[in-house]
């Protein structure tokens, strides 16, 4: 499924994105007991693995689409990342924020030169002024997760991960909106090695579990995490891949995510975010699980307030 | 100077380091008005540069000096340097530590299975115990920054930065005992090429700074800095070296060293300790200086404790 779009999505993007490296500890694996393979998209374009997707479906535009630009709501990583996208490919690009987004973030997107729309703080009112976009612009909108072209760009990471590691037993991202997990998954599936693929959730926010487990997309019940980056809900596009391809979801604690980005940072020497801490903490917590085994995980991002950490 | 010891040297420490990753960053490259290389000592083993020179210094004693052991006194990077290069060759270390050491430190050595001595925390209570374990114990003592198999062991960061960039303008490196720019500098003046060595060091511990302009020895004043790493004095192996072949010495503030930290943490994504953050606040500080110039910077460690940053 989806064998030639990936290999052509990966082709498009290269000009614009970092083929990030993969970083390994000795440290980490002997307390963890796997062999793992980190992927850094922390170290991607604007620091997280976003830049992928957003490039991806930003150059599958038409260029009379291009022409009228394109729109998303997002108060995360894919806001920035479309900025960006757009501003390099050189199209403009309208990005809807709550009013209450932090001004850092604001001005990050600012600053990749888009324009900002400020809406209500409610979801509701975010897909209403990105519909008056569309609309009166004719932008396209351009979902942040719940679209093929960026399943397809967020695929590229783990499609990068193993090329230069082909035999890896498994492969751990975090869950949040689904297209990082459904990317990989794609990725996995075409790359003719049997590598399992799972998902790690933050209990809080844990609708990819149950939704796993009930066959149908569930909502979250709380998104009440530390990983601002999984508070987002599965989509009707990721969903079916990610049903057919992921083995399982791990649920973890907010201690357990926070003691896990703790261990990253000091023993690494890296910055990735709670989200990414997420996937290490399902590993320490399923150590007999990965016992041996050679592990890539992707790193989603390293975008945190440095003053307003955890520790 | 040193040409053949630089090169036996390396081939020497090579299976017991890391070759470290050069990272670039545009963003930051745009901020300085620099190219700017930077030499990720903070993902050397143990987390600092120091391994390098303990490593060497280890490696260049006989085998009856390697059946009695090595000492130091280090309450920092040295400390776990030495006890990691000791166990990695299989010899005893002894540790002399001052008793307020912080216990994170302690453990770290412990974790290495050297052996703590402990003392008061004065210099001369220091320098007493090592040498009352040279006596008894028959132990070689190590100094961690003025000994010259401990500085061509440092100078080889250096050396690997100009083998992948040799066409670098100047280098940069924080200045604390005189180690690392004592052996960046015998690196330099081996490689070659015309490449300008600068220091960079708080107003706070500045005594290379002075010496330079003296043309002696001169001590700190004061060492009230959050760089901890350079608060130690130049040496009387070092400080001919130095004086040699350093072209000048940057002097830097406290908010600009954790302004320098702030930048490197959230563009980077990489943790790295106050004191490498002084060579980075250096640049910042002189970018008129540094305008298009090829400038290699040696990132030293990336030892901090995640639950007392300055941010």
């Amino acid at each position: 499924m989806y064998n030639s779009d990936l290999i052509e999505c990966h082709n498009r993007i290269k000009p614009y994105i970092h083929n990030t490296p993969v970083l390994t500890s000795s440290q980490i694996d002997r307390i963890s007991g796997a062999k793992l393979y980190f992927k850094c998209e922390n170290f991607q374009r604007m620091g997280a693995f976003k830049m992928r997707g957003a490039t991806n479906a930003i150059l599958q535009l038409t260029d009379e689409q291009k022409s009228r630009g394109v729109v998303t709501h997002s108060s995360g990583n894919f806001a920035q990342a479309l900025a960006l996208a757009a501003k390099s490919v050189g199209i403009k690009a309208y990005i809807v924020m709550p009013s209450n987004a932090p001004q850092v973030k604001k001005d990050a997107v600012k600053g990749y030169q888009s324009i900002i729309v400020e809406c209500e703080p409610t979801l509701e009112a975010r897909q209403r002024s990105a519909a008056k976009i569309e609309q009166e612009r004719g932008a396209t909108f351009i979902h942040p997760s719940n679209n093929i072209d960026v399943i397809l760009g967020q695929g590229t990471a783990c499609k990068e991960l193993i090329e230069l590691y082909p035999d890896l037993d498994i492969i751990i991202t975090p869950v949040g909106g689904g297209g990082l997990i459904a990317g990989t998954a794609v990725a996995t599936a075409n790359s003719g090695k049997d590598i399992t693929v799972i998902g790690a959730e933050p209990f809080e926010a844990d609708d990819a579990y149950r939704s796993l487990i009930s066959g149908k997309i569930e909502t979250n019940i709380t998104t009440n995490t530390i990983a601002d980056g999984l508070k987002t809900q599965l989509g009707d596009v990721n969903f079916p891949i990610i049903k057919r391809y992921v083995s399982t979801i791990i649920r973890v604690t907010e201690p357990e995510i926070v003691s896990a980005m703790h261990l990253i940072w000091e023993r690494m020497k890296i910055v990735v975010e709670p989200s990414s801490a997420v996937a290490m903490a399902a590993i320490l917590k399923n150590s007999n699980l990965l016992r041996g085994k050679k592990t890539g995980v992707i790193m989603s991002g390293g975008n945190v307030d440095l003053s307003k950490l955890p520790f």
